[in-house]
């Protein structure tokens, strides 16, 4: 059985990101493979919230999108993986996970999965919705508990 | 960051049973892990479609558990396990498979994940079940598309 090669590493930035991407990187290290770094920027106009904002002269998407840029870096540096792609992408956090694994043939997923703990029901459900919807292998690392 | 020390394979003795199994083996090799093999008989009389038999003379747990164990036995030879610890339990997927890992101080459950195709939907749930109330990470090893 061939062995995982190229691992998308799914981050959203909160405390825990830190931890799932040391196993990610743990795995590509056993493996050899190559990783890239995502993290989705949820489009804000799909949330209701944020409707009264739409008229902002602010481009909220544009602070937003400069943000996790820096964030990504910092995340990298930390991860110690300076040459490994990054990619911040605007969406909404499932369908962008699972379309990114397939353009980019992606053979395993790593995102961090909360419990069932205080947000754990909200929060965990991008772990269960790429888990459904993705066509390769998804590690979903264990965080919060 | 500790690496896997043991791992919980968790089959359901479909066909892909023994690619989830392969993918298993080689995380356990490249972590130096222990691995359990786990398969759990569903509870018969918890399905509606069995109700009928409960008056049956025959006991049709006892006849599961002895299939289930054989199948057992020939798919750690198939994966070259002939040391690994087998357990077979009867009771909900989910709940059993969460339990047994919680048991064992397993830190990696890995199981197959079906694709949203065909039985998809209902044969995936318990992938997505055991992500959300496993205290441990889950490897969904994506079968079946």
């Amino acid at each position: 059985m061939a062995g995982y090669q190229h691992i998308l590493l799914a981050v959203d930035f909160s405390k825990d990101s830190e931890l799932v991407g040391f196993r990610a990187v743990q795995i590509m290290e056993k493996y050899e493979a190559r990783l890239t770094l995502l993290h989705v920027v949820a489009n804000v106009y799909e949330e209701p919230v944020y409707d009264l904002m739409s008229s902002f002269p602010v481009d909220i998407e544009e602070k937003l999108i400069e943000n996790a840029n820096r964030s990504i870096e910092s995340l990298a540096e930390k991860l110690g993986l300076p040459d490994a792609e990054r990619i911040v992408e605007m969406g909404t956090p499932k369908t962008t996970i699972v379309q990114a694994a397939k353009q980019r043939e992606v053979d395993l997923i790593v995102l961090g999965s909360h419990g069932v703990h205080g947000l754990g029901l909200l929060l965990g459900s991008t772990a269960n919705a790429v888990l459904h919807a993705a066509t390769c292998d998804v590690l979903a690392v264990r965080v919060g508990n």
